[in-house]
Protein backbone atom coordinates (compact mmCIF):
# COMPACT_ATOMS: atom_id res chain seq x y z
CA UNK A 1 0.00 0.00 0.00
CA UNK A 2 0.94 3.52 -0.85
CA UNK A 3 1.35 6.01 1.44
CA UNK A 4 -1.12 8.95 1.51
CA UNK A 5 0.52 11.88 0.96
CA UNK A 6 -0.08 14.18 4.42
CA UNK A 7 1.45 17.33 3.49
CA UNK A 8 -2.38 18.84 3.31
CA UNK A 9 -5.37 18.30 5.39
CA UNK A 10 -7.45 15.37 4.36
CA UNK A 11 -11.06 14.10 5.20
CA UNK A 12 -12.96 10.93 5.77
CA UNK A 13 -16.54 10.07 6.41
CA UNK A 14 -16.60 7.45 9.09
CA UNK A 15 -20.71 7.10 10.12
CA UNK A 16 -21.52 7.28 13.08
CA UNK A 17 -24.36 4.91 12.66
CA UNK A 18 -22.08 1.85 11.41
CA UNK A 19 -18.34 2.93 11.60
CA UNK A 20 -18.34 2.60 7.98
CA UNK A 21 -16.86 4.41 4.50
CA UNK A 22 -18.50 4.25 2.10
CA UNK A 23 -15.65 5.94 -0.28
CA UNK A 24 -12.86 3.57 1.56
CA UNK A 25 -12.54 -0.33 1.48
CA UNK A 26 -12.28 -1.65 5.05
CA UNK A 27 -9.74 -4.33 5.82
CA UNK A 28 -12.13 -7.39 6.89
CA UNK A 29 -11.47 -10.52 9.06
CA UNK A 30 -13.24 -13.61 8.65
CA UNK A 31 -13.34 -16.75 10.46
CA UNK A 32 -11.01 -18.33 8.69
CA UNK A 33 -8.56 -15.69 9.36
CA UNK A 34 -8.83 -16.74 13.36
CA UNK A 35 -8.06 -20.04 13.48
CA UNK A 36 -6.81 -21.57 16.92
CA UNK A 37 -7.24 -17.89 18.92
CA UNK A 38 -10.70 -19.17 20.16
CA UNK A 39 -10.55 -21.37 22.89
CA UNK A 40 -13.17 -23.63 21.51
CA UNK A 41 -11.68 -25.34 18.77
CA UNK A 42 -14.84 -28.46 17.69
CA UNK A 43 -17.41 -25.59 17.52
CA UNK A 44 -14.58 -23.23 15.75
CA UNK A 45 -14.43 -26.00 13.05
CA UNK A 46 -17.99 -27.04 12.53
CA UNK A 47 -18.90 -23.22 12.65
CA UNK A 48 -16.60 -22.67 9.80
CA UNK A 49 -18.20 -25.43 7.68
CA UNK A 50 -21.40 -23.47 7.81
CA UNK A 51 -19.78 -20.69 6.53
CA UNK A 52 -16.92 -18.32 6.78
CA UNK A 53 -18.59 -14.81 8.95
CA UNK A 54 -17.22 -11.04 9.23
CA UNK A 55 -16.01 -11.09 12.64
CA UNK A 56 -14.83 -7.71 12.39
CA UNK A 57 -13.42 -4.92 10.16
CA UNK A 58 -11.55 -1.59 10.81
CA UNK A 59 -9.81 0.95 7.99
CA UNK A 60 -5.51 1.84 7.25
CA UNK A 61 -5.38 5.39 5.40
CA UNK A 62 -1.97 4.62 4.86
CA UNK A 63 -0.16 7.00 6.75
CA UNK A 64 3.84 7.33 7.06
CA UNK A 65 5.34 5.26 9.64
CA UNK A 66 6.51 8.57 11.53
CA UNK A 67 6.37 9.60 15.01
CA UNK A 68 4.75 13.18 13.94
CA UNK A 69 1.80 12.01 12.47
CA UNK A 70 -1.18 9.66 13.88
CA UNK A 71 -3.23 6.90 12.44
CA UNK A 72 -7.13 6.90 13.01
CA UNK A 73 -9.83 5.25 12.26
CA UNK A 74 -12.89 3.07 12.80
CA UNK A 75 -12.96 -0.75 14.46
CA UNK A 76 -16.28 -2.68 14.12
CA UNK A 77 -16.31 -5.89 15.59
CA UNK A 78 -19.85 -7.99 14.86
CA UNK A 79 -21.77 -9.79 17.72
CA UNK A 80 -21.73 -13.36 17.65
CA UNK A 81 -19.42 -16.45 19.58
CA UNK A 82 -17.96 -19.13 18.66
CA UNK A 83 -19.20 -21.57 21.67
CA UNK A 84 -19.70 -18.90 24.77
CA UNK A 85 -16.72 -16.78 23.14
CA UNK A 86 -17.99 -13.34 22.21
CA UNK A 87 -16.38 -12.20 18.57
CA UNK A 88 -13.21 -10.14 19.37
CA UNK A 89 -10.29 -8.68 16.80
CA UNK A 90 -7.25 -10.56 17.17
CA UNK A 91 -5.38 -8.15 19.27
CA UNK A 92 -1.60 -6.92 19.40
CA UNK A 93 0.82 -5.25 20.92
CA UNK A 94 2.47 -2.01 18.97
CA UNK A 95 5.71 -2.78 17.45
CA UNK A 96 6.84 0.37 19.22
CA UNK A 97 5.74 -1.30 22.60
CA UNK A 98 6.17 2.18 24.52
CA UNK A 99 3.39 4.08 22.63
CA UNK A 100 -0.20 4.26 23.75
CA UNK A 101 -3.56 4.21 21.45
CA UNK A 102 -6.99 6.41 22.26
CA UNK A 103 -10.09 4.17 21.80
CA UNK A 104 -13.50 6.15 21.40
CA UNK A 105 -16.45 3.77 21.14
CA UNK A 106 -19.48 5.45 18.92
CA UNK A 107 -21.63 2.13 18.98
CA UNK A 108 -22.36 -1.23 21.13
CA UNK A 109 -21.08 -2.60 24.03
CA UNK A 110 -17.66 -4.53 24.67
CA UNK A 111 -14.61 -5.25 26.91
CA UNK A 112 -11.42 -3.70 25.47
CA UNK A 113 -8.94 -6.71 27.20
CA UNK A 114 -5.08 -5.00 27.88
CA UNK A 115 -2.22 -6.98 28.86
CA UNK A 116 1.61 -6.47 29.10
CA UNK A 117 4.43 -8.41 28.83
CA UNK A 118 5.25 -9.05 32.77
CA UNK A 119 1.66 -10.31 32.43
CA UNK A 120 -0.45 -7.84 33.90
CA UNK A 121 -3.97 -7.96 32.89
CA UNK A 122 -6.49 -4.93 32.94
CA UNK A 123 -10.06 -4.47 31.00
CA UNK A 124 -12.37 -1.69 30.41
CA UNK A 125 -16.02 -2.01 29.43
CA UNK A 126 -16.93 -0.27 26.04
CA UNK A 127 -20.19 1.50 25.86
CA UNK A 128 -21.14 4.69 23.27
CA UNK A 129 -19.19 7.93 24.63
CA UNK A 130 -16.46 6.19 26.59
CA UNK A 131 -13.16 7.02 25.46
CA UNK A 132 -10.69 5.00 26.64
CA UNK A 133 -6.60 4.85 27.03
CA UNK A 134 -4.78 2.07 26.62
CA UNK A 135 -1.30 2.20 28.09
CA UNK A 136 1.82 2.43 26.49
CA UNK A 137 3.04 -1.36 26.57
CA UNK A 138 -0.45 -3.06 26.67
CA UNK A 139 -1.69 -5.77 23.87
CA UNK A 140 -5.13 -5.21 23.28
CA UNK A 141 -8.28 -6.85 21.90
CA UNK A 142 -11.96 -5.48 21.43
CA UNK A 143 -14.32 -7.40 22.47
CA UNK A 144 -18.14 -7.46 21.37
CA UNK A 145 -20.14 -8.34 23.96
CA UNK A 146 -23.52 -7.52 22.99
CA UNK A 147 -25.71 -10.32 21.09
CA UNK A 148 -27.19 -7.75 18.47
CA UNK A 149 -24.87 -4.60 17.70
CA UNK A 150 -21.31 -4.24 17.10
CA UNK A 151 -19.05 -2.51 18.93
CA UNK A 152 -17.73 0.20 16.95
CA UNK A 153 -15.01 2.44 18.56
CA UNK A 154 -12.42 5.46 16.67
CA UNK A 155 -9.08 4.61 17.46
CA UNK A 156 -6.06 7.01 17.00
CA UNK A 157 -2.19 6.00 17.49
CA UNK A 158 1.02 7.70 16.79
CA UNK A 159 2.05 6.42 13.08
CA UNK A 160 5.24 4.66 13.62
CA UNK A 161 3.38 2.15 16.53
CA UNK A 162 2.96 -0.43 13.96
CA UNK A 163 1.17 -3.72 14.72
CA UNK A 164 2.90 -7.03 16.22
CA UNK A 165 0.25 -9.45 15.93
CA UNK A 166 2.26 -12.59 16.32
CA UNK A 167 2.70 -12.94 19.88
CA UNK A 168 -0.79 -12.98 20.31
CA UNK A 169 -1.25 -15.30 17.73
CA UNK A 170 1.34 -17.64 19.57
CA UNK A 171 0.37 -16.86 23.31
CA UNK A 172 -3.14 -15.85 23.02
CA UNK A 173 -4.46 -13.47 26.10
CA UNK A 174 -4.05 -14.71 29.45
CA UNK A 175 -8.08 -13.93 29.96
CA UNK A 176 -10.99 -14.53 27.88
CA UNK A 177 -14.59 -13.02 27.50
CA UNK A 178 -17.45 -15.30 27.50
CA UNK A 179 -20.97 -15.55 28.31
CA UNK A 180 -21.74 -17.07 31.59
CA UNK A 181 -25.32 -16.61 32.94
CA UNK A 182 -26.29 -14.24 30.23
CA UNK A 183 -23.25 -12.18 31.27
CA UNK A 184 -19.92 -11.31 29.78
CA UNK A 185 -17.85 -13.41 31.97
CA UNK A 186 -13.80 -13.26 32.20
CA UNK A 187 -11.73 -16.53 33.21
CA UNK A 188 -9.05 -17.68 32.90
CA UNK A 189 -7.57 -18.88 29.13
CA UNK A 190 -6.76 -22.41 29.89
CA UNK A 191 -4.43 -22.35 26.77
CA UNK A 192 -2.54 -19.70 27.36
CA UNK A 193 1.54 -20.35 27.35
CA UNK A 194 4.24 -18.77 28.51
CA UNK A 195 6.76 -19.38 26.53
CA UNK B 1 -2.43 20.45 37.00
CA UNK B 2 -1.07 17.37 38.15
CA UNK B 3 -0.19 14.97 35.62
CA UNK B 4 -2.59 11.48 35.24
CA UNK B 5 -1.02 8.61 35.83
CA UNK B 6 -1.13 6.87 32.91
CA UNK B 7 0.88 3.28 34.08
CA UNK B 8 -2.67 1.87 33.62
CA UNK B 9 -5.70 2.05 31.43
CA UNK B 10 -8.63 4.84 32.26
CA UNK B 11 -11.82 5.47 30.81
CA UNK B 12 -14.07 8.91 30.70
CA UNK B 13 -16.91 9.58 29.16
CA UNK B 14 -17.74 12.40 27.11
CA UNK B 15 -21.56 12.00 25.86
CA UNK B 16 -21.89 11.22 21.94
CA UNK B 17 -25.04 14.04 22.34
CA UNK B 18 -23.49 17.14 24.05
CA UNK B 19 -19.86 15.97 23.91
CA UNK B 20 -20.10 16.61 27.52
CA UNK B 21 -18.20 14.78 30.57
CA UNK B 22 -20.71 14.78 33.44
CA UNK B 23 -17.76 13.49 35.87
CA UNK B 24 -14.38 15.75 34.67
CA UNK B 25 -14.39 19.85 34.25
CA UNK B 26 -14.04 21.74 31.26
CA UNK B 27 -12.46 24.11 30.23
CA UNK B 28 -14.65 27.09 29.02
CA UNK B 29 -14.21 30.18 26.60
CA UNK B 30 -16.14 32.88 27.37
CA UNK B 31 -16.69 36.04 24.67
CA UNK B 32 -14.76 38.08 27.78
CA UNK B 33 -11.66 35.87 26.69
CA UNK B 34 -11.79 36.57 23.29
CA UNK B 35 -11.03 39.87 22.84
CA UNK B 36 -9.51 40.94 20.10
CA UNK B 37 -10.24 37.75 17.84
CA UNK B 38 -13.57 38.57 16.17
CA UNK B 39 -13.23 41.04 13.64
CA UNK B 40 -15.99 43.40 14.20
CA UNK B 41 -14.46 45.04 17.86
CA UNK B 42 -18.02 47.45 18.15
CA UNK B 43 -20.55 44.53 18.04
CA UNK B 44 -18.09 42.29 20.30
CA UNK B 45 -18.21 45.27 22.84
CA UNK B 46 -21.95 45.76 22.29
CA UNK B 47 -22.48 41.41 23.06
CA UNK B 48 -19.83 42.09 25.68
CA UNK B 49 -22.11 44.58 27.82
CA UNK B 50 -25.23 42.31 27.07
CA UNK B 51 -23.17 39.51 29.00
CA UNK B 52 -20.37 37.20 28.92
CA UNK B 53 -21.53 34.60 26.83
CA UNK B 54 -19.82 31.10 26.79
CA UNK B 55 -18.16 30.77 23.20
CA UNK B 56 -16.43 26.95 23.90
CA UNK B 57 -15.33 24.62 25.70
CA UNK B 58 -12.77 21.23 25.95
CA UNK B 59 -11.16 18.60 28.23
CA UNK B 60 -7.56 18.62 28.93
CA UNK B 61 -6.97 15.14 31.31
CA UNK B 62 -3.78 15.96 32.26
CA UNK B 63 -1.69 13.19 30.29
CA UNK B 64 1.99 13.50 30.56
CA UNK B 65 3.98 15.58 27.90
CA UNK B 66 5.78 13.20 26.11
CA UNK B 67 5.83 11.78 22.77
CA UNK B 68 4.58 8.42 24.05
CA UNK B 69 1.37 9.33 25.01
CA UNK B 70 -1.80 10.86 23.56
CA UNK B 71 -3.69 13.73 24.56
CA UNK B 72 -7.37 13.65 23.53
CA UNK B 73 -10.62 15.05 24.72
CA UNK B 74 -13.95 16.97 23.21
CA UNK B 75 -14.59 20.21 22.25
CA UNK B 76 -17.70 22.19 22.14
CA UNK B 77 -18.12 25.50 19.69
CA UNK B 78 -21.34 26.64 20.53
CA UNK B 79 -23.44 28.62 18.20
CA UNK B 80 -23.65 32.42 17.30
CA UNK B 81 -22.19 35.15 15.51
CA UNK B 82 -19.79 38.40 16.58
CA UNK B 83 -21.46 40.07 13.96
CA UNK B 84 -21.43 38.24 10.79
CA UNK B 85 -18.61 36.20 12.33
CA UNK B 86 -19.57 32.82 13.75
CA UNK B 87 -18.11 31.79 17.06
CA UNK B 88 -15.10 29.43 16.95
CA UNK B 89 -12.25 28.47 19.14
CA UNK B 90 -8.85 30.60 19.70
CA UNK B 91 -7.03 28.08 17.58
CA UNK B 92 -3.65 27.35 17.55
CA UNK B 93 -0.53 26.12 16.65
CA UNK B 94 1.11 23.20 17.91
CA UNK B 95 4.19 24.18 20.00
CA UNK B 96 6.27 21.06 18.83
CA UNK B 97 5.29 22.85 15.39
CA UNK B 98 5.78 19.70 13.41
CA UNK B 99 3.19 17.28 15.23
CA UNK B 100 -0.50 16.21 13.70
CA UNK B 101 -4.22 16.07 15.43
CA UNK B 102 -7.15 14.04 14.19
CA UNK B 103 -10.28 15.78 14.43
CA UNK B 104 -13.85 13.87 14.45
CA UNK B 105 -16.62 15.29 13.79
CA UNK B 106 -19.86 13.84 16.49
CA UNK B 107 -22.40 16.67 16.39
CA UNK B 108 -23.01 19.92 14.29
CA UNK B 109 -21.54 21.70 11.41
CA UNK B 110 -18.62 23.71 10.99
CA UNK B 111 -15.22 24.43 9.49
CA UNK B 112 -11.94 23.91 10.51
CA UNK B 113 -9.47 26.10 9.57
CA UNK B 114 -5.88 25.89 8.86
CA UNK B 115 -2.74 27.66 7.88
CA UNK B 116 0.90 26.91 8.21
CA UNK B 117 3.57 29.75 8.94
CA UNK B 118 4.35 30.02 5.40
CA UNK B 119 1.07 31.57 4.73
CA UNK B 120 -0.78 27.99 3.20
CA UNK B 121 -4.39 28.56 4.05
CA UNK B 122 -7.04 25.32 4.14
CA UNK B 123 -10.20 24.26 5.65
CA UNK B 124 -12.65 21.45 5.65
CA UNK B 125 -16.06 21.49 6.26
CA UNK B 126 -16.93 19.51 9.54
CA UNK B 127 -19.84 17.30 9.78
CA UNK B 128 -21.09 14.25 11.82
CA UNK B 129 -19.02 11.31 11.10
CA UNK B 130 -16.02 13.51 9.42
CA UNK B 131 -12.12 12.79 10.60
CA UNK B 132 -10.05 14.74 9.93
CA UNK B 133 -6.37 15.06 9.57
CA UNK B 134 -4.65 18.43 10.57
CA UNK B 135 -1.46 18.17 9.27
CA UNK B 136 1.65 18.85 11.15
CA UNK B 137 3.01 23.10 11.04
CA UNK B 138 -0.85 24.00 10.61
CA UNK B 139 -2.42 25.94 12.99
CA UNK B 140 -5.90 24.98 13.34
CA UNK B 141 -9.20 26.62 14.71
CA UNK B 142 -12.71 25.03 14.70
CA UNK B 143 -15.86 27.33 13.23
CA UNK B 144 -19.36 26.46 14.38
CA UNK B 145 -21.42 27.43 11.24
CA UNK B 146 -25.12 26.19 12.43
CA UNK B 147 -27.56 28.23 13.30
CA UNK B 148 -28.58 26.33 16.69
CA UNK B 149 -26.11 23.27 17.24
CA UNK B 150 -22.68 23.01 18.56
CA UNK B 151 -20.35 22.10 16.52
CA UNK B 152 -18.75 18.54 18.49
CA UNK B 153 -15.51 17.39 17.70
CA UNK B 154 -13.22 13.87 19.88
CA UNK B 155 -9.73 15.23 19.43
CA UNK B 156 -6.16 13.59 19.65
CA UNK B 157 -2.55 14.72 19.35
CA UNK B 158 0.44 13.80 20.90
CA UNK B 159 1.11 14.41 24.26
CA UNK B 160 3.70 16.77 24.43
CA UNK B 161 2.53 18.48 21.19
CA UNK B 162 1.65 22.02 23.32
CA UNK B 163 -0.38 24.67 22.14
CA UNK B 164 0.84 28.44 21.61
CA UNK B 165 -1.70 30.55 21.55
CA UNK B 166 -0.31 33.27 21.13
CA UNK B 167 1.25 33.63 17.30
CA UNK B 168 -2.77 33.39 16.45
CA UNK B 169 -4.04 35.80 19.34
CA UNK B 170 -1.27 38.63 17.93
CA UNK B 171 -1.97 37.97 14.13
CA UNK B 172 -5.14 35.97 14.02
CA UNK B 173 -5.73 33.80 11.20
CA UNK B 174 -5.53 34.83 7.61
CA UNK B 175 -8.78 33.95 6.79
CA UNK B 176 -12.28 34.48 8.59
CA UNK B 177 -15.38 32.15 8.24
CA UNK B 178 -18.55 34.48 8.21
CA UNK B 179 -21.81 34.19 7.69
CA UNK B 180 -22.84 35.83 3.87
CA UNK B 181 -26.04 35.19 2.16
CA UNK B 182 -27.22 32.81 4.91
CA UNK B 183 -23.85 30.96 4.26
CA UNK B 184 -20.63 29.94 5.60
CA UNK B 185 -18.04 32.22 3.29
CA UNK B 186 -14.45 32.51 3.25
CA UNK B 187 -13.31 35.86 3.38
CA UNK B 188 -9.67 37.71 4.24
CA UNK B 189 -9.18 38.88 7.33
CA UNK B 190 -8.50 42.59 6.84
CA UNK B 191 -6.59 43.07 9.98
CA UNK B 192 -4.21 40.18 9.45
CA UNK B 193 -0.82 41.17 10.64
CA UNK B 194 2.58 40.32 8.97
CA UNK B 195 4.87 40.72 11.99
Amino acid sequence: MDFRNVEKAFSVYLSLNNGLDINNQSKKRYLSQMKGMFADEVVYNKMLQEGDRLIYEFYDFGMPENAKDLSFGTSICYPGKVGNEYFMTRGHFHTILDTSEVYYCIGGEGIMMMENPEGDVDYKELTPGCALYVPRRYAHRSICTSKNEPLITFYTFRADAGHDYGTIETKGFRKLVVENDNRATIVNNLKWKER
